[in-house]
């Protein structure tokens, strides 16, 4: 499963702390450690209190390159900040997010094309999130449409089926799951799927608990990448079995050191 | 999800020592405790060296009756040690187990059928353990049509799709796994399915955590009942948040505290 490292978020406190301190340090020690966990891909997201966005993302991504080429996952709803991130941090990244509304689409797909990125697509359109998997797969099929158009081959669609926690919806994931599942038979190659994993268990007092479980049901429905946190020694731990269990990776004795051995 | 706890089984040490001394003291307490850990049904198994079985699963079902009424599930592929276990545990008993075999289906039918038992079927035949889930659900299939001239109902028959350790082979997880979705459509009602979960980790060092991760893919298929060790908290921790995340538990605030509260 492709990892992409949820940390350097300004939602959290740390790195909201670093933003505002110009403290590359406390950044570049978490791209460091992400890395080092097991993560394939860090997620860059200012937070919803930079005034200055554009600058910011340059400086984050500036910051991350002196110590790691990792790919980024420019997390922004924002099209001038998601050009801004894209061009800082260089090829095999990701625009995160579009959704499958028009003028998302429209503001968001070129520039995945001009920077040769990856997309994660919400399965969000204009009326909403869908109450059930059909209509979320529906909403799938016409951005892997759209992407075509821009000469974006499905496979680098990565599609969220939008969970919701767990504390205020018991049948989103459910939805979710089948979702994934339906998304392997919409094209060929199909799209690959995502979860913005933490999601499911915010208000939720066992949120490790409730994090790792999704991710395993998500993973035994076909799920490619998650938006996680490498460092949650427990998660990475039953990715690395259900991967093992749904022969994505080959069995030995410590299994789980082989894994890390090989990531690392 | 039915837990069916399997620690009354003569393969452990602890449980072949009190048959051979006769020691009641430790078949009640593991009775005790794997119904306070929230079992449904306790499995009960003389073990591979009693050479009395008959009137062992007599002495271990009276032992067990003296302290709890749960329901039975005896574990035998001798059909005169289930005659006398089926007898001795009264009604709400589970045969465990048939295979898809015509001279076991022709011994032990009649018994589920005179004693009421639901009837757990390991998808075997003459032809051993089918390569992938179409054969596997082929013999579920064949299992409830024998079962119902028998007037035994579908739901009656928990198929079992016979998981072997993963240390041996990676592809069985995935048949097992699509085995229990495809169960789901063999008829209305459907036949139930259950795993003999501790199988699936023999050999490998982290049994415990491959364990409740192939569970949680199992229950995310449908899974309706397993053959676990309900002492194992992490392993029942996994399963109530998976139920929860099915919709299957109602969820709120601790939701673990709340589930072994009402189990209790």
């Amino acid at each position: 499963m492709y990892v992409i490292g949820e940390r350097i978020n300004g939602m959290f406190k740390d790195v909201r702390q670093a933003i505002q301190a110009k403290d590359k340090s406390i950044v570049q020690g978490l791209a460091k450690q992400q890395m080092g966990s097991g993560a394939h891909c860090l997620d860059v997201n200012v937070g919803p209190a930079s005034d200055d966005p554009v600058s910011t993302i340059q400086w984050l991504v500036e910051t991350i390159r002196e110590v790691s080429d990792a790919p980024l996952a420019i997390d922004t709803t924002k099209a001038e900040v998601m050009a801004a991130g894209l061009k800082a941090a260089g090829p095999g990244s990701v625009v995160n997010s579009t959704t499958g509304q028009q003028a998302k689409l429209d503001a968001l797909l070129p520039l995945a094309a001009e920077y040769d990125a990856s997309v994660v697509a919400l399965t969000i359109d204009e009326k909403g999130i869908p109450r059930d998997a059909s209509g979320r797969v529906e909403i799938a099929l016409r951005v892997v449409a759209a992407a075509m158009e821009h000469g974006i081959s499905p496979d680098r669609i990565y599609v969220d089926g939008v969970i919701i926690p767990i504390s205020a919806d018991q049948m989103t994931p459910t939805h979710v799951l089948n979702t994934i599942a339906q998304c392997k038979m919409l094209s060929d190659p199909p799209p690959k799927t995502i979860l913005g994993l933490s999601n499911v268990s915010q208000g939720a007092i066992y949120r490790e608990l409730v994090n790792r479980t999704y991710m395993v049901m998500a993973l035994a429905h076909g799920l490619d990448a998650a938006i996680m946190d490498p460092m949650d020694s427990d998660l990475m731990d039953a990715m690395i079995t259900a991967e093992l269990l749904l022969n994505r990776n080959v069995y030995c004795a410590d299994f789980l050191k082989a894994y890390r051995a090989s990531a690392g």
